[in-house]
């Protein structure tokens, strides 16, 4: 009908990501920065990762950092003290997410220059991030012990959408039901190229085969 | 400007939200209908939680529950098997957070009469649930001992939007770094008539406390 106009909000607002995200992409492949997209829900441990992983990256790797909250400055101002990286924080507003629009304007604050690695601290979200394509390389997630391991099951997109995964709180397994083989199988089966990285970031178990593995990807995509 | 219009497309539809909350609000006080939306983290324990405090209620309240989830049934399955009350499963196709028209359908569905209580368990989210209006007559925020005391410094509108705040999986704070007195502190700093319950669901400590808490509510709503 002539007189009748659908438009497909959501959609176009997706699509119009997507592009951004794609030259995002692009535009960091010509700096030869890597971006990593850290996502997972509230109080995952992703700073208190972050603050172990960093100091074995930075041995090899220039590693900037954006921390996204909605409101907070706390995770910001730990890994600034504790890493000493170049860290930049993006305050959403309230908004559950990141974009590509979003990152790319941290990422222009942060300073792409001189840097090998930018790493993205996305909001404590399993739904929303992964909606959005931010222009990553890699997107991360977390996935602690003690949230259980059904949650691939009960947020499929973020398991589907991850590259790698990392099980952190690794210590206190013992105190909670979680079975590892179970939750790397329901994870394989919605993403078959996933790979898995068990860890404590607090007694420093697991930190170095996740930073061995990151630091040879981003010199793979350097040289590439 | 005459050719220029403004248009607050979020506003207009949380006000539309408001309206059809307030209704849902007036319809279930006709009906003498209590009605709880329970929010939390992913993995945070709400359904070991209603699995405990459901048995407690039963005694004294006809209790309802409409599980939310984007796509699974696992925990509608749980809690339907193990308390035996009248139990339905929403799925909201991604979306990151129940609005009152989704909860009306929901309560319509499940049928009001004869139910004193209805529990609404949102999405695992803290950031979107928080900002719909679902009608409920309380908002009961799970928060687990190894999300950390940190979060409503991130999340602020749920500790704001909360009216009581239970703290989960207690049986294991030894094993993590959690300051009950200050994470009461920081929550209200927020919203100074918020109420706490800590307990271990696991091992049954500290949700009687609760049970008689909602239990004395729902009768007090009743008589009014």
């Amino acid at each position: 009908m002539e007189n009748l106009r659908v438009i497909k909000v959501k959609q176009s607002v997706l699509a119009n990501n997507d592009a951004r995200a794609a030259a995002l992409r692009e535009h960091l492949k010509e700096k030869n920065v890597f971006f990593i997209n850290l996502m997972s829900s509230p109080g995952a441990g992703k700073t208190t990762l972050l603050v172990n992983l960093i100091a074995k990256l930075k041995k090899e790797l220039r590693v900037g950092v954006i921390e996204a909250d909605m409101d907070a400055v706390v995770d910001a101002n730990t890994i600034a003290e504790k890493t000493g990286v170049k860290t930049i924080q993006l305050h959403t507003s309230g908004e559950c997410h990141l974009d590509a629009k979003m990152t790319s304007e941290g990422i222009a604050c942060l300073g792409e220059d001189g840097l090998d690695l930018v790493i993205l601290e996305n909001i404590g979200n399993l739904v929303c991030p992964a909606e959005f394509d931010t222009g990553a390389t890699l997107n991360l997630v977390i996935l602690s012990i003690p949230e259980g391991d059904d949650k691939p099951l009960k947020y499929p997109l973020m398991f589907t959408r991850g590259n790698a995964f990392v099980f952190t709180k690794m210590d206190t397994i013992s105190v909670f039901d979680f079975d590892v083989e179970k939750v790397e199988e329901r994870i394989r089966r919605l993403n078959p190229e996933a790979v898995f990285f068990p860890v404590s970031a607090k007694k420093d178990e697991g930190v170095d085969a996740l930073a061995d593995y990151l630091i040879t990807l981003v010199k793979a995509y350097q040289k590439a």
